[in-house]
């Protein structure tokens, strides 16, 4: 996330990163080529705001090392709520959420990725909004409690969905398939829940009530565990279908 | 599948759209401004190819009652096997399947879409892929063991993966968050799945084994069909998880 964020405002016209802060010398080498670099918090430099990207539980603690007041303090994590004010009379606390899946080694078009934002006040929230104007086409005003919901949502739409990708690719492999042959399923079915509700476009023998197909594939699957996830999801799927029939015939 | 596939050899230059056979007058309108149509087989024309997009189970039915000798004749199931020589003594027989979920209304680039094919001798084969080479860059030689994995293998990419979509908007509905702020990271979650294997790059609470985020998830989770699937798949993850750091330890 932070390599990320860097290169997305490094390249932002309005705004300057003074300083990358990490505690492993070693990865503050990519940055240190563009930026100031420290890991010391008696070397921090003063700034308008402080990104905190750092796992979950080490927040806190970061953020009350920071050395010095009235600053605002922004964090990025989904599932936290603004810092508390009782453990940090002296900031400004803020929550800079771009709501993407990171990794090291794929570049991201960040001007598509929605960033939620949240702040302890009015000014505070519009130097969020700033900043993420800088480096996106989407900002949301977004609660704690949204946020949270959009994390675990994320948790189906991305992390699940990955590992229905990753059964699509162990059959191929299993069958000596070219798991290629599924890229153009995969890219369509994303771009089609981006057009329309995927509620309404669900497709394949569960919601169509295939009893011979579904027979037919559960006799298929050799590994057990890709077999109970398929009775699983075609029984909920099912379950929607007979739901949307009884409010046809109501 | 017959309006994409229409559209596609029509706009396709080696490719002449001889006529569409349906049994449904009204729906036959549509193609009726660009070539012939009928609805009796009476008045079936003479082609080299016979493509037939209908349900599996009338697959054989309509293949029987082309009134034409040595005719090729394909159908675009992912799961049956060429028609039986037994039941088809006088035609010759291939499959010809564009693996991609098609809805009516919309559009597809047919150029990206891989075509699974198959046929009962060499010829046969080179003319079906003459067919899939006049409106796709991609077709594979995949035999019907494998087109029914490919098929299997669907479901999840596919069918599965919307129903994921679908939760998640479901639980931003109930959040008062609009879905569209996961639309991004859909779409970045399937083109990551089409640059790496998907076994490679699992993010999320499960293979992180982050079991304090997973309890807040479980907690945060008011329907129970819901509950019951991230409960499953997490299980499911977390074997994956621990059956790699076995490996890593061995």
């Amino acid at each position: 996330m932070a390599t990320h964020l860097f290169k997305a405002f490094f390249e932002a016209d309005n705004v300057l990163v003074t300083q990358v802060f990490g505690p492993d010398k070693a990865k503050l080498k990519i940055f240190s080529e563009k930026t100031q670099t420290t890991d010391s918090y008696d070397n921090l430099s003063e700034a308008d705001v402080y990104l905190i990207c750092v796992k979950d539980d080490v927040i806190e603690e970061v953020a009350s090392k920071i050395p010095f007041q009235h600053k605002l303090i922004a964090h990025t994590s989904g599932s936290l709520p603004l810092l508390n004010p009782k453990d940090h009379p002296t900031s400004r606390n803020g929550v800079f959420y771009p709501l993407q899946t990171f990794s090291k080694h794929t570049e991201v078009d960040f001007k598509s990725i929605p960033i939620c934002l949240e702040a302890d006040d009015k000014h505070n929230y519009q130097l969020l909004k700033t900043l993420a104007e800088a480096i996106s086409e989407k900002n949301y005003n977004i609660s704690t409690a949204q946020r949270k919901s959009l994390h675990l949502a994320a948790v189906f739409a991305c992390n699940f969905t990955n590992y229905m990708y990753r059964i699509g690719e162990e059959i191929c492999k299993e069958n000596h398939v070219p798991f290629d042959i599924l890229h153009a399923l995969i890219t369509e079915t994303a771009r089609k829940a981006t057009l329309d509700s995927p509620s309404k476009i669900q497709t394949g023998p569960a919601i169509r009530d295939d009893k011979k197909t579904i027979e037919t594939h559960l006799n298929q699957l050799e590994n057990s565990d890709f077999k109970e996830i398929y009775i699983l999801l075609t029984r909920k799927i099912r379950l929607l279908s007979s739901k949307r029939k009884n409010k046809e015939e109501m």
